[in-house]
């Protein structure tokens, strides 16, 4: 069980060092290990969000496609390899690739290392106002504890 | 100007190893260096996102809140401390946050090493249809080039 904080305005959890994220399995809708989902544990209601550990020479045991959501993968440690509908590309720390609902999408790991990566899913279409915009600054003072 | 993939249904981009994230800069709307956008970049349509690199013995100059979009941290290296409102927590390699729109946020590297973190925004309560729900299971044949 992972132990939430949380405030009026926030949830927070501790998912542990990447090299640990293997310890973490679900068990619906396929069994799994490695994998972490935030939108019930952290109480999301715009985005699905995984964070993942992917096991050295392992592929996506299937393709995938989605009905509304866009999908982003971002890759931060490991290397592999991605396929939308019939391109494949190289992946890599840094590497980050969006996939829109109906693309039919797979990766591996190709290499002797763990492949780690958070993926992201929200509605296609659904952002009103990015990042900025919808920011706003506060003329608040800066306290942090010594 | 980072190179940009491109296909019918997916748009990727290589931003290379996290500790040379901090050679990427923005200029609007406030001067940034570690931080680069995906929305445009990417051409996303659900989420702003960013992926950054963070100085030691660093605070964020301001706190802020949004008007209608979830926000997600997600630190991957490093550690530092999070404020929400009045309330202060360590945060570390793994931890992970959601901010309501009207919660006022700051964080700070309070450390010796680069914090490593991803942020998203999407638009609170748009998500239709989680993960699970929205995905395909594709009955089409893996083939990985040899």
């Amino acid at each position: 069980m992972i132990e939430k904080k949380t405030g009026s305005n926030y949830n927070a959890v501790d998912l542990g060092k990447m090299e640990n994220l293997k310890s973490h399995k679900i068990e619906e809708p396929v069994k799994a290990r490695g994998k972490v989902f935030l939108n019930e544990l952290l109480e999301l209601t715009s985005m699905e969000v995984s964070v993942n550990s992917f096991p050295p020479h392992t592929s996506m045991p299937f393709h995938h496609k989605h009905g509304e959501n866009e999908e982003l993968y971002i890759f931060i440690s490991g290397k592999g390899q991605f396929q939308v509908d019939d391109e494949t590309f190289d992946i890599e720390e840094g590497s980050v690739v969006k996939v829109a609902p109906a693309g039919s999408r797979i990766f591996r790991n190709n290499s002797d290392e763990s492949l780690y990566y958070v993926c992201v899913q929200a509605k296609e279409n659904s952002l009103n106002k990015s990042g900025v915009s919808d920011g706003e600054i506060l003329e608040k003072e800066i306290q942090w504890p010594s």
